[in-house]
């Protein structure tokens, strides 16, 4: 891992993975089938990329009541309370049309409105995450979504992990498919016999499935395009280097391409930080994937004042931030860029990951310049209100045609003309 | 333009234009070419395309002068009160940063930043209009974008339409480049010489915009794809056929794949809209734009309840919608999708075209159903702060681990554990 000292912040280079053209091609094809042939689309995918032959794709109650079966009582309690701490945080981010009446009696206002129908994409084998399940339903229930459907790949044995099942039935999901890939991205967004299409797609997956929701981009709504998990950890000399290093590694275990950076102004806590991820690793069971996230995506920083630091990780525009340091609540104020701010030695990143509330699907690869973690608004629309007084008409309506008229758009200064005999 | 009885909804099918292999081809190859080339790819395309040889791309103070001095003094004021109004009701949607301590003393919150950046295409030609100028810039600066950069075509001779130098002038922006098509939307991308990158790229244009916007997408943020305009008009037995007319041409006269659509209760207005429509399209200056868009995209829907109309326009989702009934706002809550609502005689659709103050960049071809007018969370991003306390921390430190374990994650497991000592 390298260690670098920054005295005038990071450019970093970063674009979004768009696939190979065969890649493309394949999910265009993919698409293209599941509009003209429906379930059999479905069915035949599903035999030859996940090796399981179908006969029905819906999830069924006795599905649902073997995975509560499967599952110990103790960890189900954990998924409730987790689902009600991920209410109660959502409920705070839910907002209310509004109207306002203008002095010449004119009635503006916005009136929010959920969306009818949303998609859960939920992604199969070892990524196939319970936490997953309820970070994308709950903000969707939250918001007041009418219909949620979730698909995710079944494994060779036609089933969806319990965990994932038992996860899906506490968030309140109705309809849940076993379907994933392209192909499922296709039904969600087009419909097919046994699903009814959605207005919007969210939640994670692999290179096809990416492709496919930015295929159907503007048919259905998409969240963000999800890249490779990030952590940065902002700390100075009071930070505990093991705490550190076990932080930077919780990220590291996700995938080979996962980046955990630490930038410090602790030139001890840096070396410190190397030693303890060193020493860690030995013991930890997927060291095969965290080791080379490391080696490869891995950084430490040392920064000569806490204001460069602050500089260097608004540069990371990190998807999670962690804030380990001397009065480390000062420091969110001049953070501009990042998804989670976690703040202090006791938020460590699994406490959002799994049980705080607020979101754990969070803008990656530099994307927290521009996005949001996924949150009620994902699933709610705005419509503004206009309805102008007589008053305002009268005095306005003149300029309104000239503006019309200036823009060589005569039919628009008519319609205006039109109210004033 | 066809009159039809509604009995059961509409069931509309509808796809974005994703244009053909070869216009998406051609627009792949020009944004290669500006990440290689910047500005020399710039001068060349608009040299091309736009039939202009330029040395510089940047608007210089002179130009802006020229325009101020191109238009009457009444016109300027009235983009200023307009620019007023889009401000007033665009500061009624700012959110701000919220915290809040729970009973164990865990800090939660959503932190709101605005965009460093942001930059808006203004379409050339006849579509030049100071209007949109208006609408999308303003709800930037609302939000507090530290730069705004705007983009144009320009003309033959090298310069852009005063009308659109003066919004861009009243609304603030600093930065107005003379470059357009998809060679704008790769250069405020990925930056040239002249154009630093952008965060976000808000804007209508042409398929060639689209597709580059598409394109680009995810290495910075994009608003919708924008299609064609459309309005529906919600009407009872009580609307002036004359004025119901006048209103559905001002969209027809915009684009001949325009829509303008009416749905009514009474039989009488239905008949009485199509004459005067007839009637009105006789001297109307745009004529040869409107009568194909009203013959081929507009329709007369009869309903026989305001519950059945009420449904038919919720299954059109219509951008622009008006409601003109007794009791207009009465309707308003049961209207699921629409971008904006006009309500009453007063609010024929220019009001809000213009000069009422909500913004006139709103969902088309049936995304109300999942998106919302552009506005000021369009230019903002959250950020969740999560500071857990200890005792929040003592309490389900355990949980999170044993989550952890579920999902076979030990090093986030063991992240919470380091702290345990």
């Amino acid at each position: 891992m390298k260690i670098e000292k920054v005295t005038a912040g990071l450019s970093i280079k970063r674009s979004v993975d768009a696939g190979t053209e065969e890649q493309q091609s394949i999910v265009r094809d993919i698409i293209q089938d599941v509009r003209n042939n429906g379930d059999q689309a479905l069915f035949a995918y599903t035999e030859k990329f996940d090796g399981a032959k179908l006969y029905s794709l819906k999830v069924t109650q006795d599905e649902i009541n073997e995975a509560y079966a499967a599952l110990d009582d103790q960890m189900i309690k954990i998924i409730r309370e987790a689902a009600d701490n991920i209410a109660d945080f959502h409920a705070k981010q839910k907002r209310e049309t509004w109207l306002y009446t203008n002095a010449d009696g004119s009635i503006f206002g916005q009136k929010l409105t959920p969306l009818d129908s949303a998609g859960v994409y939920v992604p199969g084998g070892t990524a196939a995450y319970p936490s997953s399940v309820l970070m994308n339903v709950m903000p969707a229930k939250t918001a007041g979504v009418g219909r949620i459907v979730m698909v995710s790949p079944p494994g060779k044995d036609g089933r969806l992990p319990a965990g994932v099942l038992v996860a899906a039935d506490i968030a309140g999901v109705k309809d849940i498919f076993k379907v994933g890939g392209a192909q499922a991205v296709a039904a969600l967004a087009y419909g097919t016999e046994s699903i009814k299409a959605v207005d919007k797609i969210t939640g994670p997956g692999n290179i096809f499935v990416a492709l496919a929701k930015r295929e159907v981009f503007g048919d259905v709504d998409i969240d963000m395009i999800a890249g490779p998990s990030e952590i940065a950890v902002l700390a100075d000399e009071t930070a505990s280097a093991k705490e550190v290093a076990a932080d930077m590694l919780s990220q590291a275990e996700h995938d080979t391409r996962a980046s955990a950076v630490l930038v410090t102004t602790s030139e001890p806590l840096a070396k410190e930080v190397a030693l303890e991820i060193e020493q860690q690793l030995s013991t930890l069971p997927r060291a095969d994937i965290a080791r080379p996230s490391i080696a490869q995506h891995g950084a430490i920083y040392i920064a000569a004042t806490m204001k460069e630091a602050v500089r260097t990780i608004n540069d990371i525009a990190p998807e999670h931030l962690e804030i380990l340091t001397e009065n480390a609540l000062e420091y969110v104020k001049d953070i501009k860029h990042a998804g989670a701010i976690f703040v202090g030695r006791y938020s460590s990143e699994p406490v959002g990951d799994y049980f705080a509330g607020p979101n754990h699907v969070l803008p990656t690869n530099g994307t927290a310049r521009f996005s949001s973690p996924l949150n009620v608004d994902d699933f709610m629309k705005k419509s503004s209100i206009i309805m102008y007084s007589k008053e305002a008409f009268d005095k306005h309506g003149a300029k309104i045609a000239a503006f019309a008229r200036l823009e060589g758009l005569e039919a628009h200064a008519r319609a205006i003309e039109a109210r004033n005999e």
